[in-house]
């Protein structure tokens, strides 16, 4: 782990010297060599599609792990979509001229070697290694070990382009972990003078166990607990579109609402109308005791403790009658996890006060937490989605792969 | 410890909520009540000054304790300064209007709960405190032990004045650790949900302890091995002003040179001269053996693979002849702290290579080290220096403690 760790610095650091446009031949190289590939590729899958039938992986398992040509040509366009966005790498994030004449420059610049923590998508090798890759960072890939023959495959299909186009391509910049041990992570994570920076991405069992050993820095997905609060000056009909939206649309990912926050003034009108149309939708609704108070639906599930932490990513929905926008925002930085929240109103006051006191990546005004989302936010791409406060917040694309140094220009200053 | 970081977390979303004048009003009041309060304080400080002579505390570390009426007044005078600096909260660092309409715009916010670890003097408490405040985080202090009743007589005395001016203001704003046992702090450094950052300072022991046993992000200055790197194409007059300055102006401080690289094309030039003039100046030398056969100077230290790494702190300086400025860059990024290293060249292209490959915070071409600095760089005043990547990197004013949120404006918009 120590070599393999050591290898990648060392490739960072020739990374860091390419110019835009041999990054982008070079991703552009791969994307050709992924589709010209696709045999090779496709042969590896089978071995992990294989393994994984006989060791009894679900449908749903065997579906993600699946490479077909399709998919394939899916890796291919994100790879060109990566070569199409600005480089990252060289803006000039502030300039001052300090009163002796020495010119300071904040300068984005790669954050090093990043190691990506993933599950069994392998598209997910090509996708992360490209941004990475495009941000000037050497990548550590380790994906679920019931794709380690579809990961490698496409590492090295994407490498083997990069070196027919430039010779001097470092090979150590995208590298998969061969061994699927748990305690060897652990190891790789501890080597902080090599190691930059963790992304896990998956479940929250999984990052946190990567949190909890990591002695690099993490940047943190844990759950999308969202809420849209419906005040009592919402445009009722706007706040039953964003609700539908945002509970009905796409349950299963993390932007999705997992409580309804209903201010008192108006839910005995709202909270019936919106129930029909949820259960019409086919969502389960859990509620608190006001809200079944209003609701009087036999056999309502009551909403637990639990319930209010709850990330279903399922047509479920926690149901709470709230006192206003002070407790509505106060229920949200207490049970939420931070990541994507909205309010419904017309009221600029309450709406300003949810905005600023609301803690979390994300905070909407009269909009569907559905777009808490690189592409939405006009990022091109995007590699995860953070609900830490140190390093990147939110979305994450090419930019927040990215750090930055200071360039002082002098002629000879010295301080005095 | 759970009960102290959670009053924090309450009291930094009250914090959050003040505005700018009455930040800056709370500040005021707070410097003028140091001053005025300055008996209870010198009273505090006699006890600890008196178990620190008890238990033997050297001369050097009991200076650093002591409290008197200047080292009070100058605590109240940086207080008005960091009063008088902008707001770093609420700043737009991003806005974009999506095709749909939806306006986003990142704005920065506090972090929250921000720890600060720190050694022996008192004074610190009042500096990190209103920084903090400042920057609308709640701060939990954790001085050293010896300091305790100074550090909270400070604390009492500065929340106390802002009690007086805000009725409402939140008394556990600040708050310093009462226990002064190892494992109350790594109790505290466990408790991601409530605290937000750590950032230790002191010696490398310190930070490194720290950083292996928290769970919350540490941001970590480890030390400052930095570097003057003299070009073959250097202006020898002014490489010689700022080797001098880089070494000997403050040696004891973090951004001092450790370590001088010569390019072998100017050595038997150059080094001659400057080991006079260092020499005169007191500051032994650890020279490589090239440099020796260069200088033929009778008991010269010869430098160990030791002396590469090291942060003397001290008028020591290790010497190096490098083959041209790729092998210069290699030096720093195997050997060097990634805090400050320059290069003195008049040739541009080797300067925009040393800028551009040299992985530290602060690069400088023809100038000092000794200007990595909060108040050399105009953020007013410094909380601490990262050697991080993610999250701040090089000095850290008020704006690099605060994150940022993205917020979310729309006309009910819905994803489709």
């Amino acid at each position: 782990m120590t070599e393999l760790a050591r290898q990648s610095k060392a490739a960072s650091r020739s990374l860091a010297k390419l110019t835009t446009a041999e990054k982008n031949a070079c991703l552009l190289a791969m994307a050709e060599a992924l589709e010209r590939g696709g045999e090779a590729i496709k042969e590896a899958n089978a071995k992990d599609m294989a393994a994984g039938t006989q060791s009894g992986l679900s449908t749903a398992m065997l579906d993600r792990l699946k490479l077909d040509d399709k998919r394939i040509a899916g890796m291919a366009k994100g790879l060109r979509e990566v070569a199409a966005l600005p480089d990252p790498v060289g803006r000039i994030l502030d300039t001052r001229i300090r009163p002796n004449g020495l010119k300071l420059q904040k300068i984005s610049t790669p954050i090093g070697v990043v190691v990506i923590i993933y599950e069994s998508r392998p598209n997910v090798t090509a996708d992360a290694a490209s941004l990475c890759f495009k941000s000037g960072n050497a990548t550590i890939l380790r994906g679920g070990k019931e794709a380690i023959h579809s990961n490698q495959a496409i590492a090295r299909v994407m490498l083997t382009a990069a070196k027919k186009q430039f010779p001097n391509f470092p090979e150590h910049a995208i590298q998969v972990v061969q061994t699927t041990e748990r305690e060897a992570i652990k190891e790789l994570l501890a080597l902080t003078q090599h190691v930059d920076l963790c992304m896990p991405r998956g479940g929250e069992g999984l990052i946190r166990a990567v949190a909890e050993s990591s002695k690099v820095p993490v940047i943190k997905h844990y759950k999308g607990v969202c809420h849209v609060y419906v005040d009592g000056e919402a445009d009722l009909k706007m706040a039953e579109e964003i609700v539908l939206n945002a509970k009905v649309q796409r349950p299963g990912v993390c932007n999705a609402m997992e409580t309804l926050l209903v201010d008192k003034a108006i839910a005995p009108i709202f909270l019936p109308e919106i129930a029909q149309k949820l259960t019409e939708k086919r969502v389960e609704l859990r509620v608190d005791e006001a809200s079944q108070n209003i609701l009087k639906i036999p056999d309502l599930k009551p909403a637990t403790e639990e319930d209010w932490y709850a990330e279903y990513l399922d047509l479920i929905l926690a149901v709470r009658v709230v006192d206003g926008v002070k407790q509505a925002i106060d229920h949200i930085n207490h049970y939420g996890s931070a990541h994507s929240d909205s309010i419904v109103t017309r009221d600029e006051k309450r709406a300003k006060q949810f905005l600023a006191e609301t803690d979390s990546a994300t905070v909407y005004w009269n909009a569907s937490t559905r777009f808490t989302d690189g592409g939405e936010f006009g990022m091109g791409a995007e590699i995860g989605i953070s609900t830490d406060k140190i390093g990147a917040r939110g979305p994450m694309g090419l930019e927040e792969l990215t750090t930055y140094k200071w360039i002082g220009i002098g002629s000879g200053q010295v301080r005095t």
